[in-house]
């Protein structure tokens, strides 16, 4: 039976952010009411990396993303994180596809932060700040512009060349350098680092801002100033992973913030299980670990697509005849 | 950069069972001396089977295997089990490889066996038994009949066909049909069968038997009366895995057996931590349950072979440049 390959350069071509959105949405609320597992990640901690499994399944689709976490890679010419995916029939366990899942990676990522702004943000939000003009700023860029009327997207990050790239990289949107304080003031911010000391601060966070935090994805990493969080509606994308890893890893941890002051997770607000924002006033924050669920939901489709398209490449896995 | 794609059909081409032995054997010796690493498998529990997430390193290797198992399968022309393993560069995390892991499972659980035999049988054992004749049995007997002076191969199964299959694999080796009580009696034992009932009875085993208990590898399986692990030296392979899912588990919920009644695990007698067999009188059961670390192992060397070999598969996985 044979397995299809695709690797980053098929994938990209395949990729759209609309259509990410949509099955990226759909996934949270399916798991949300019951029709999605996933179990925690397994972490494989080594000396010059981490590799970590994300197993999930939705209806029709089962697979798991293996990711590796190399921080001195771009010294070497590679990505830091890189991730490949096998992609399963739930019925019998056949792997339908073996994927490059980088932009898998940055499109859900993206794709997630923008849903959680379409239930949290204020519509008539205007401007969007980046926090970081690293990869992940693309994605959050071609996510939250086609959802909101942006007329201005404030960019600020510690390496100027980044924001000078990141701002070629979009002709035709309305990117400007700003400062870090300036950022911070626009409706819709998305903090993008790797930092491991809170630098937004309450202070600079005005009423009806909504916050995507996705930078924190490992124990010890934070962005965000306790205080805000503390006067904040925090909404995350799964509880057990962002109370370990997330943007509240660290409050948390340190008993400045508990779980329970949590408000909701992401799925719950979709499936219309809990209100999304109700108060034009309230500050919002959604803390983004990345879970598997949004994962094999942009497989699921990539493979589908893949399937119609018919370019691409196969082999026999498994059974030895020629 | 390229991965090297290597499906079934190439990698039993690959596959020489005394190669497999020495890696698998050194696995567990780096292992148990802190050179290798192996967190808990990750389950993904679906209605049709189901999925595990094994990752594991070892000296210059890492990866993950991702596992289906789907018992309705074989009446479908699929295996029940099907493995893919994606193999990285532990340096940067770089998919250096994927493969087939059906026959690197079936391999390295037929070595893991053959090595506890070495330390736990009596060095003189001349009969070998097999209970169960289906997949797992090739790979035991192939595994074992090059490291002990084996005169007879002992072969009981609840399904005449599968044992005449298996007799006639091998026609340039002593098996013969027998009992399940006549097979019992073999100086060495492996017990191979999805059984829930324990179907060996303390009464058939005489003293200086060895049992290698394979088939149990999931809650609630079991092949041996509890009382003769009451009265033998238990080893495992991993002591958090037999506990939940080998051949222990079932006694050990039911609190017939303790873990503090394990004798070692066998990378701890390979190190020379501990003593394998001293008594030529003991009954010695090693309890399999399959670890990620003899997965890894076997990869590696597969790998090896391929590269030296020339002949794969690749694609460009990651990198977008044609």
């Amino acid at each position: 039976m044979p397995t299809i390959i695709l690797n980053q350069k098929a994938i990209l071509k395949l990729l759209d952010m609309a259509e990410v959105i949509g099955v990226v949405e759909a996934a949270f609320k399916d798991w949300a009411e019951g029709r999605g597992t996933m179990p925690p990640k397994a972490y494989l901690l080594l000396e010059k990396g981490d590799f970590r499994a994300m197993p999930a399944s939705l209806p029709g689709a089962a697979g798991v993303k293996w990711v590796a976490v190399h921080p001195q890679n771009p010294g070497r010419g590679l990505p830091t994180v890189m991730g490949t995916i096998i992609y399963n029939d739930p019925q019998n366990g056949y792997p339908l596809a073996i994927m490059d899942g980088t932009d898998i990676t940055a499109y859900r990522t993206g794709a997630a932060a923008a849903i959680a702004s379409k239930y949290l943000a204020r519509p008539d939000a205007r401007t969007l700040g980046i926090i970081g003009a690293g990869r992940q700023a693309h994605t959050q860029i071609q996510a939250h512009l086609p959802l909101f009327n942006i007329k201005q997207v404030k960019v600020f990050d510690t390496h100027k060349e980044a924001t000078v790239r990141l701002i070629k990289a979009f002709p035709e949107y309305p990117l400007r350098e700003s400062t870090l304080e300036e950022t911070a003031a626009a409706d819709i911010v998305c903090t993008l680092t790797p930092s491991r000391e809170p630098y937004l601060k309450k202070e600079w966070i005005a009423p009806g801002t909504h916050i995507n935090a996705i930078g924190a994805d490992a124990e010890g990493k934070e962005e965000l100033e306790p205080a805000l969080l503390k006067r904040a509606m925090v909404v995350v994308d799964d509880i057990r992973q962002a109370s370990v890893a997330g943007e509240i890893n660290v409050p948390v941890a340190k008993k400045l913030f508990s779980v329970d002051e949590v408000y909701a997770n992401l799925g719950e607000i979709i499936a219309g299980k809990k209100r999304g924002r109700t108060d034009p006033k309230a500050i919002t924050i959604f803390d983004s670990t990345g879970v598997a669920i949004e994962d094999i939901a942009v497989t699921k489709i990539i493979y589908e697509k893949a399937l119609k398209n018919g370019n691409f490449m196969t082999i026999n896995m498994i059974g030895t005849a020629p």
